[in-house]
């Protein structure tokens, strides 16, 4: 952990630097994945699977006895914690629908916007030692409220050929049924160019690797588009007087936890607090089963004094996080001057974890310093806008002269005569 | 021009393809231009504009006396036809703006969102001979209307080292002061890193060659955003018997006029409206000033007769065309059935170019087919989406063991203690 104290503005720069991530040369290795699916289809996933995830496959879909069976398999207090997140992402997803408004901006002129699901998704979900299947929820429920008529589900399984049951429970709870299992670039490839048993997508979104991250990079090239670009996780905390440095230790852990490149920073006014939660920090630290993954993600982590609370969301917005919690008792005195992050979360008592899993905010956030120019996942990234617009005679009479000028400036006649065709009609009638 | 007469559903995928462009080799070339700007700054654009553009700059920054200039360069029939453009611009795009909605998911769980505008973004204007001063409209209102604090614009200027009067006229009219005298790649260079004297920006926009397009698409790897991948323009036409064939022509030629890749595309259940249409082609075609570029368009384009409209409806969601015009009578009746286009322009009256210039809609719009995954520039694509979150002890209460038993089956324990110890807090105090 490195504490800096009253760092000069000029070393701002430095101290946002994210940890270097090495990137390797993988470009060539996952082209050649991507290449094989779009020519082999499922051979190639079939063959991939066996090669990389040492898993020989019997089908590719997940059936409908493994679905329930994850039903008698998921304990029924987990199932009642998933309903009651499912409850309140649904309730605030839901909140993010427009309503279509139409606008007349000179009479005659009507327009207006349609949002319409994007046709077909495909959702990816990392495989490992535990079941990320929040994240089923964090992109499963805004794709269904959005309409998305198609929806595939990619998770690899396990050396056995099984998936988690509480992934196949989840999804199915949302009405999800096209689950395949494949994981890795592969699983990439086949939703970005289908296959003879896997259709293809318009849009991926979801976490993975540095395999899945690179295959999502490059499908863009192809014409699929991506929830956004992927970079560790991220936690700012910015802390004053009426924090509770345990609360903050224990934040700052559920960040680190994540993985070793993830980064935690702390800012303060107040150096006691500083000192305290670094204190909190080791005490927790040696309780918790992945605290080797948290130690070295603590390395690349600062702890930094700065001289005031508005100097701290200076520097916070300049960092941009992913996450920023105000552990303050006055945090909502501040949320007017936040520019730049993912999820912010106000107060002593709004832990990440909560958005993490159940308050109904998405989990699926801009890291790396995107949270300057990216949003997080809503129920607008699996939609589409599409304008309309009607004009009358008179509206377009109202503005005609305009369009002609405007046209013929930019030395395009035939704009200009799509509009003077139509004028001399009117007047002729 | 190629009428295909009642294609089989099977010959569609072979109908939506688009011409097919030459991918140049042109990344070594650009990624050169990108590094040159990045190591060496102004020094690179005022050399690289000699050698691309011709022309020795004195300075890069266009002067307030080249602003005053173009006040009166502009003729006034022109400045009120901008004026009417940027009133029904403006109209449309703020009646994007959403209120923060605060979403109580859970009792003491309030969560919402706020918009706000990316800090800094670039707009890119092409040259040649036209000067496309309704771009800037397009892009400049929405990123003044989001709130983005710096604005960037850059275009080429002409040999003598000037810019046309109606570029500078409409930058200044909306409040656009930082305009550059450097195109091509090399702007898109300048404003991803950076230089001297240009700020770097977050998000570059705007339309240009193949040289810009390619910049915009390497620049994305450096963490910078863009509106979205660029292809040709193009426009399909949904025409029955009530339609006007000689203002589906105008309609068709206002396209094919933009450059010889474009694609223009009717579709139609009724025959004599397409052999109407081809004669009146012929004859307004000849009367074009851009009548050679416009024939090279024609010879991509296609006239589809097809058995219903509501079959060219279907059609028209499998192309998704970036413009879509339903010159019908009855347009309105198929509104609910597009699913993917990028803009749509319904009845006799509503003309593309209307939409290009003045009737309020935004003119940049997914192209080749991007209409899919894509939305048009909005309001939104020059803000981000915050989320915030706010939990009250009771709240932490209500959700928090939801939140452990979530967190301890993806094996987050710290996850979950960032819970456990505050409701712990909580029962003690």
């Amino acid at each position: 952990m490195n504490v800096i104290k009253n760092p000069a503005k000029q070393q701002w720069t430095d101290l946002i630097q994210r940890p270097k991530i090495a990137k390797e040369q993988l470009t060539d290795l996952i082209y050649n994945i991507l290449n094989e699916v779009k020519a082999k289809g499922d051979e190639a996933l079939f063959r991939f699977s066996e090669q990389f995830d040492h898993v020989k496959l019997k089908q590719l879909f997940v059936t409908d006895t493994e679905i329930l069976e994850s039903k008698t398999l998921v304990p029924n207090k987990l199932k009642a914690a998933i309903a009651i997140a499912k409850q309140n992402i649904e309730k605030f997803h839901a909140s993010q629908k427009t309503e279509e408004v139409v606008i007349e901006t000179t009479k005659g002129v009507q327009c207006w916007r349609k949002s319409v699901g994007v046709e077909k998704v495909g959702l990816y979900i990392p495989g490992g030692t535990a079941p990320l299947f929040s994240t089923i929820l964090m992109l499963g429920i805004p794709a269904k409220l959005a309409g998305c008529a198609e929806i595939i589900l990619c998770t690899p399984p396990n050396k056995n050929g099984t998936i988690h049951p509480a992934i196949l429970y989840t999804a199915n709870l949302i009405g999800i049924s096209k689950i395949v299992k494949v994981g890795g670039a592969q699983a990439i490839a086949a939703m970005a160019f289908g296959t003879e048993t896997i259709p293809q997508v318009y849009k991926i979104f979801g976490p993975g690797n540095q395999f899945v991250t690179k295959a999502k990079e490059l499908i863009q090239q192809e014409g699929v588009a991506i929830d956004m670009p992927a970079g560790p996780s991220e936690v700012l905390i910015i802390a004053d007087e009426t924090a509770n440095p345990a609360f903050i230790a224990a934040d700052l852990l559920s960040q680190a936890e994540h993985g070793e490149d993830s980064q935690v920073i702390l800012l303060s006014d107040n150096e006691s607090i500083i000192d305290l939660t670094l204190k909190e920090l080791e005490k927790q630290l040696v309780c918790l089963p992945r605290k080797e993954i948290a130690k070295q993600a603590l390395k690349n982590s600062k702890f930094i004094l700065l001289n005031t609370l508005d100097e701290c969301v200076d520097f916070s917005n300049v960092y941009a996080p992913e996450h920023l919690i105000i552990a303050s008792e006055n945090a909502s005195n501040y949320t007017d001057k936040i520019i730049n992050a993912g999820s912010v979360f106000l107060g002593n008592y709004s832990c990440e974890s909560a958005g993490d899993y159940a308050s109904g905010t998405n989990h699926t956030l801009p890291t790396n310093g995107f949270a300057k120019n990216y949003s997080g996942v809503s129920l607008e990234s699996f939609q589409k806008k599409i304008t309309f617009q009607q004009l009358s005679k008179e509206g377009l009479k109202n503005i005609g002269q305009a369009i002609e000028i405007m046209a013929e400036t930019e030395e395009l006649f035939a704009h200009k005569n799509a509009v003077s065709i139509r004028l001399k009609n009117i007047e002729n009638v």
